[in-house]
């Protein structure tokens, strides 16, 4: 490729060539049980083993020719670059953010910072005791200090950067960029956006966008990345929730369409559920023609499909008449998809699909990783020919997200059909 | 000691002699994230694991001298000698219990088991599938699963029986049968009162009873063993809170000063908070007079002396004006504790407290099991000359408890003051 | 069953029903790098760690339905019978084994052993410095002590019990008692021996004795259980190496013929190496028609088969000229056997020989136990829709045995072919 | 930093600012229970759990604020120099390398690679077998491959890499460029030597070279890092031994007193064995005045003291008559140092030592890395006031060393005496 390589995910199981994920790290340590579900959070983590076992992820994709992006690497990179620093401190350090009197004070510090440690403060946050003394000149953060204590933020932590595949989403040959819906989450966004916008890694290489701009105001429009897959053969997967609207689905189908990027948008209209949050944490794919599913949320699930058309809205909606699952079959030629259910007896199943056993990453057709805690239903997928390639969740899983929510695939293959 | 062994618990840090626990096992396994928090867990366990590392924590006391008894083991014990089975089957198998129409099944069913199984299911618990169909010769079985489906129970799963210390707590040359707060948890208090009664490790020795018994409604006077401490010298420490109420603490005061048991009840009142759930949670002593709390909690403790009176009542109760630890070192005769607080900044130590960082047992004076995780407090243990032992807690901790609610102290050392 | 339970194991994949392992304790503390290689161990292992992952396989074995006998239980209950242990001791120590001088001596001490202790120190061995003081009325063992030290011993520590698979083997309806190669390992079998001769569990039971007595000397004629597999269809295959010698192989087949045992032996005659040192470190079964082998190994093997005849050795040899493979497979009535090769590039492949890949140990057809690092082989025979439950072969491995050392099938299903 | 920033070692326990490490990787895949000896490894590791092992250790380091510099990292960085490049590679593919009618292929393989690809192979080795056919024109790739197998090497594998400590010492303000006595080992010292001469990180900063260079043969003076020990106030110990040798020690000793950057060498005369191999595996420091040691070894070694002489040979040796400790104690102006033997039984002692019980590291003053299953000697560290933070030795401890082979220092402050 002599000029820009060519950047996109053209299924979910194709040879995974490059992607991003995001260690374990500063954030996590300001997890504690009183704020923990403010961060979205299940439960606090014993950091060094979650550090230890991400590794242990990155290394096994490694070693199976995945080129593995970490996104504080990506950001101490991108912030040594100057506009860029300044791109994202001009967004972050606001008067909104920060509070009056604190502005200079705390661009001031960031500014001081290398770009290692800069990344990692952006990404890990910065309470008003982190900030040294000296840069303290006037009496509001003393006051600050005083009535808030350590818990106030600067800059928020941002624990769920770990799940890297929620604030952008690649879709074929271009990205999004996620208005999510939690406000504890929103500021992840601007950090990948900093590296998208500014990393050698992607300016010297050829993408669309498709959706999203931290800059604008989507309202209720939002989208996160796990309830996002572009299975192949034009269709797109998106999974309808609390945290993915129908706003921002037809907003971006409406994109895809113009862009002639897809042909269709199957929708998984879901309960709202803490444990079926995305789509991918009670469905993905394991293989060309198998999926993992939670049969207890995905007998709730019905599939609506959006085509291009000739009306204003640009968008057809057609509510279907079979399942989804055969719904989804249908659209890649499939008579049928071999399904693996969270296995066990009730309790078991139920378990195993709340410790993320539905939630898998293929890095090649039939070899997914997951971890080793479900082991029933591994088992059943290695009865279907799935190689599983296991990874510790005892620490990992607290935030309720296994192999496919820490992984932003950015080079993927297409899978014939 | 030719004629009854004398059993009883002397301090909280002589010699571990004699200990009681129970491994995870079927009760475990029912937990879910819809049921867990009735069940009074955080979080569902991994039980294999679980089953590992707690017999790395039984292996590793018995490699102390110590001698530990299973809980699975002892009842199985029990249940095979009839009168004892007959004992705790008229008591479970209640019209109230199991309903209407299903008394008679769900006793032939119990009685076909083997001690061993039996044993497993009485902790375990009976869900209406989990009856054979042969012990469903009426309708009302169909029914119940109908409309109930498998979470419904004959006998509900006991998975805090894990928590050995609760239900039943040794002070001195004697035992105290709790009344447990939640009801998920009263009928724990029930097998452990058949052990005592009936199995021969406990019927050839001495010791008295000092309170509480299965049969007889306790209504609010309620004791949990996690906030009892026979610490020495006549001194008996009990924390008041939610699950130990004043009621009770008074009755069991009563009865321990009635029989010179003790000579002074110090009360810890104590907040009401899920991490704070027992003393044994913010409070432990790791040596004679080495003790780790949480500062937060204990900050908001205050101290309450009960003694002998010649009052109606046989209590005179004194509003202590120097702190609970200074109160408790005078207690012994010290004149200060050496204290090790939950270690590291604000974060870490609230995530250290709620994972039972304070939480210690001891095989000997200076001697503690404590959770890996916890490291920062465990250094600072080790650096005040505490020898720290750990156990793996990532299953093991997800029900709130550590080394001290997991073990139930039944032959203990004195100690010297 | 009113009479007695027929002992016997018909298969080497059938259902496992009931199985002897022996948990890895005191003899294993005795290793160093100074005795290991004369103990036969290539290293020292971490045992408290090894110990929990023994558990952790007998527990998971017992979540497959398998009654699983540990070995210190077996013989604590056996030494509590007078005669039993007395016919131990009276083997054990003699003038030959613990030296003039110290037989009454070692003999008292011994027999002031509760029947737990005696067990733990007949298998974890009893030094000149275990013995304690007041069993030394003469001056003797000060002479012992101080010319040989610490690791002169009066009974000597049997870490390879470790190993049950070797000391007897269970061959359709009876069991063998062999005399194993290594003086090392020859007072194995006297403890295996007595606890079949006294253990209830045992004299309950009915079963024959083809082949062995710990009171004879067998010379040359040795047997070791690892190279021994009845694959069912009145089949043996018999490894033969410097382990297992010719003689005692046709001892043993002589017996089987003329009791109507079995109908054929296949000799796999095998190199003599310390990575091969037994038929099962090279080749076992995953299945009733798939195998895992090394083949750098195998394809140095070939067949000879033994049948009964009238001759007066009552034998008959054949050279066959397939490979052992396809006379094994042919024996079973199978056109071909489906093979598992240690799996992976050269090295990769030698390495997971060394490390017990092949040495795989199934509960039921096609359902085994492996240790969890050889994942390649692994996820090969996942792949042939092996179910393959790993087990943490860390410390466990480093006396070079998988699952199938580890376990001495005493009841196991036959499986059609 | 102005000026360039001056490297050195000031101490064995002083603040560690920067370390050399090199994590497990391609050498240990190749790694086999047949060639294992040959390259100085006592068994083959688990390569995936030691990498995961090794970045605990690393992240652990990073946490108390070591910068850590991974050797693949540096040598990825040095071979992107070209000049650095030719300088490697002119002196790894000769023809006495890589043999007649190779050289060409190999090195234009080589050349082709990327530089990180090129880094992995240059630790990792270039088997006969990896070299791809464009690369082999004539046919002599052919010949060795069919005569020799993929175990014949064009570039050997250096799994000892892994103990960066060996290659160079830092000893004070300048580094040796270590002659290595075993032929598998020598071309370690290339890289390392490569990466000083080329790195910016090392051009960039200011120290002396105090002996060695891979240019020129030594012959048998030999020098190996395990054995240097710059513990402070002048003084150097180095430990004597197969490996370590007269001739080394006092060419090197001659240059540190020509240079003035010692005033004393005290030698450890030590044993000849496997498990001494170097003087860090049977002693090492945890604090100013605490080290551990193997009584069993040190008791066999005895202290040489070198002092600069008018002598034409430069030196002035000493034979002490104190123990090497007092020596050494008295070196610091201690009156005795604290010392915490191997602890446990003869058994536990002789295994712990083994399994690097005594090779420590420390961060700090009294901050220690060590294996966990040293649990005995861990302890009684603990009980002298030293922290130690454990990792996990299953697998990296099968090349015979811990942390202290494991880390090469090369920013270390002074402490006082």
């Amino acid at each position: 490729m002599t000029a820009a390589t060519a950047f996109g995910v053209h299924s979910e199981v194709g040879v995974l060539r490059k992607v991003m994920v995001c260690a374990p790290g500063l954030a996590h340590t300001r997890l504690t049980p009183s704020n923990n579900d403010s961060l979205l959070f299940d439960d606090v983590m014993w950091v060094q083993n979650a550090k230890r076992d991400h590794f242990d992820f990155m290394s096994k994709m490694r070693d199976r020719g995945v080129e593995v992006l970490e996104m504080h690497n990506l950001l101490a990179e991108t912030v040594a670059i100057p506009e860029a620093r300044a791109w994202i401190l001009d967004r972050k350090v606001t008067v909104t953010n920060v509070g009056i009197g604190l502005v200079d004070e705390t661009r001031a510090y960031l500014e001081s910072l290398d770009p290692r440690r800069l990344a990692e403060v952006l990404i890990g946050g910065v309470s008003v005791m982190d900030l040294p003394d000296e840069f303290s000149s006037c009496g509001y953060l003393d006051l600050v200090r005083e009535s808030h204590g350590v818990t106030e933020y600067l800059l928020p932590p941002l624990p769920n950067t770990l799940y890297t595949r929620d604030t952008t989403c690649w879709i074929y040959g271009g990205v999004t960029l996620n208005p999510l819906y939690w406000p504890a989450r929103k500021e992840e966004t601007l950090l990948t956006t900093a590296i998208y916008k500014f990393h050698p890694t992607f300016t010297s290489a050829q993408f669309e966008y498709w959706f999203g701009d931290p800059d604008t105001n989507f309202g209720g429009a939002t989208i996160e990345g796990g309830d996002v897959m572009p299975i192949g053969n034009g269709v797109v997967l998106i999974g309808m929730s609390e945290r993915t609207s129908r706003q921002g689905i037809s907003l971006l189908a409406n994109n895809l369409f113009k862009k002639g990027a897809a042909e269709r948008v199957i929708i998984a209209a879901m309960p709202s559920k803490r444990t079926a949050m995305h789509l991918d944490t009670i469905f993905t794919f394991a293989d060309r023609d198998v999926v993992t599913l939670s049969p207890e949320f995905m007998s709730q699930v019905h599939a609506i499909s959006l085509r291009p058309s000739d009306k204003p809205s640009g968008i057809e909606a057609t509510i279907e008449k079979k399942s989804f699952i055969d719904v989804v079959a249908e659209s890649l030629n499939f008579k049928k998809l071999r399904v693996v259910e969270t296995a066990g007896n009730h309790y078991a199943s139920e378990r195993q699909q709340w410790d993320s056993g539905n939630n898998l990453v293929a890095v090649a057709p039939g070899v997914v990783f997951a971890y080793d805690r479900n082991t029933e239903t591994n088992t059943q997928l290695r009865k279907e020919g799935v190689e599983v390639i296991t990874i510790v969740g005892a620490e990992l899983g607290r935030g309720r997200g296994g192999g496919h929510c820490m992984t932003c695939p950015i080079v993927r293959d297409p899978v014939d059909f």
